[in-house]
C-alpha cells in the first residue's frame, strides 16, 4: 500500500485522453467478467487512478461507465461491418462476419451478459445501443444490396424481414457458439452464416419479385467455385432427392 | 362509486380460483399495454376486488403479478408447440406456427414489451421464463426430428444450432411483424418461416451428415405438391440461374 496522504502519481493526460483511458480499461474488464463482478475500484486500479477520479469523469458511477464502454464497443463493432462495395457479396459478408466473430471472441463474457439480459446493467440505454448496432448491421447489408440509407429507395417488407431476421440469427449463433466453447471453428461458423443468408434470400426471392431481382444481381457477382457455387454443389444431391415433391418436376428428371 | 366503508361484494372463489382469476386479468392487461402502464389498481378493478386483496395474493406487488402472468402465458405458449408426431414435418411446423402467431397476435403489446427489453419488469425471473419457452420450442422441434429430450440421443452442435437460431428468427420475425402492422398476413409469414426452416436444415445438411440424414427422413414424409415441393418449384429458376457457379455443374447443364 502507498502511505496514506500520498496521492498516486497519475500520468498527465488531457481530459479527453483520461476519459478514453477509463473507458478502455472498463471495456477490457466488462469484456471478460459479468457486469456485477466489475467494480469502480477495479476500473480505478486498472487505470492506475483513484476511485474519486473515476467518479469525477463518470458521476453516474458504474452504470454510466458501463454504458460508455458499451458505446465504445458499439462504435468498434459498427466499424467491423463496413466493407468495400466491390467483389462477390458472399465475400463481403464473409469479411464482415470474420471481424464480427473476432469481436465476439475477444469480448466473450461481456457480449453474453449484454445479450442474454437479466443483468443489473440492462437499462433502456444499453438496449438502445444494442438496437442501434443491429440497425447499423441491417443498413450496411441493405447498402450492399443496393439500398443505401441516404438513397431514398427503401427495401420492401419481405426483403427487410429476411435481412433483419438473419442478423438475429447471427447474434443467436454467436451466443450458442460461446456456450459451446467456440466450436465449430469461427471459420466454419462464418461460412454457414453466409450460406444461411444466401438460402434465406433465395427463399424470400421465391415469394417476392424485389428480392428475386436483388438475388439475381447478387448471384451475377459471384464467382464459379466460390462459396455460393460450393453451397449449390452440396445442395444438389439433397434437392435432387426431393425432386419428386415438385408438381411438374424440376429439370424434367427424378433423382435416382 | 360505492359508499365508503362498504366492502366490495366479492364473488366467492376458492384461493386457487381467485389467484387464477387475478393472473388472467393481469395477463389481459399486460398483453395490450406496456408493463409500466399497468397498475395493481387496474388489476384490482378488472377483477372487481380491492387492491389489498391483490396484495394478499401477490405480496411482491406488480413484479410478482407480472411474473405470474408471464408464467401463465409461457405455459399457454408451450401448449401451442405440441402437435401430433404424424404427417409431413412441414405441416406439423405450420400448425405450431399458426398457433404461435395467433398467440403473438392476441398478446401483441405485452409480447413486444417483453422481448424488446429495457422495461422495468425485465428481471432475471422474466428472462428465465422466456428462455424456458425457447428451450421448450427447441425440444419440441428436436422431438419431431427424432431427438426426444428423454430419449438420451442428443443432436450434434450443427443441427442444434440450426434449430435454435431458427427459433430466434421466428421471434424476430414476430416482432417485426407487429412493428409492420401485422403485414404480410400471418398465413404468409407462417409459410415463409416453414420454408426458412427447410432451407436452413438443407444448408446445414450440406455440411453435416447427421443433419443430412434428418433432412432425408423429413423429406420422405413430405407429399408431392406440398409446401416443400412448392418451395423447390419456386427455387428451381433461381438455382438454375446460378448453376454456372458450381464447379463441375449441377445436372450437367448451364442455365440460359
Amino acid at each position: 500500500m502507498t502511505s496514506s496522504g500520498t496521492a498516486p502519481a497519475y500520468r498527465r493526460l488531457s481530459v479527453g485522453q483520461r476519459r478514453a483511458q477509463l473507458i478502455r480499461e472498463a471495456l477490457t474488464l466488462f469484456a471478460h467478467r459479468l457486469p456485477e463482478e466489475v467494480s469502480l475500484d477495479d476500473v480505478a486500479a486498472a487505470a492506475g487512478v483513484s476511485r474519486p477520479l473515476v467518479y469525477r469523469y463518470f458521476p453516474g458511477g458504474k452504470q454510466q461507465l458501463y454504458e460508455a464502454a458499451l458505446r465504445s464497443a458499439a462504435d468498434e463493432l459498427e466499424q467491423c461491418f463496413a466493407v468495400p462495395e466491390s467483389g462477390p457479396l458472399s465475400d463481403r459478408l464473409g469479411h464482415a462476419l470474420d471481424r464480427y466473430l473476432a469481436f465476439v471472441d475477444s469480448h466473450d463474457a461481456g457480449f453474453k451478459a449484454l445479450l442474454q439480459g437479466g443483468s443489473v446493467v440492462q437499462t433502456s440505454g444499453a438496449h438502445a445501443i444494442v438496437d442501434e448496432v443491429r440497425q447499423a448491421a441491417a443498413d450496411e447489408i441493405l447498402t450492399h444490396l443496393g439500398f443505401p440509407p441516404a438513397g431514398g429507395r427503401r427495401p420492401g417488407p419481405r426483403l427487410h424481414m429476411a435481412v433483419r431476421t438473419w442478423i438475429t440469427q447471427v447474434e443467436a449463433a454467436s451466443l450458442i457458439w460461446l456456450d459451446e466453447a467456440k466450436r465449430p471453428s469461427a471459420a466454419e461458423l462464418r461460412e454457414w452464416l453466409v450460406e444461411m443468408f444466401v438460402a434465406g434470400l433465395a427463399v424470400t426471392a421465391g415469394r417476392d419479385a424485389e428480392s428475386a431481382a436483388i438475388l439475381g444481381a447478387a448471384l451475377a457477382l459471384e464467382e464459379p467455385g466460390g462459396p455460393v457455387g460450393a453451397l449449390l454443389g452440396r445442395l444438389g444431391p439433397v434437392l435432387g432427392s426431393a425432386a419428386h415433391l415438385v408438381q411438374g418436376q424440376i429439370g424434367g428428371g427424378r433423382a435416382q
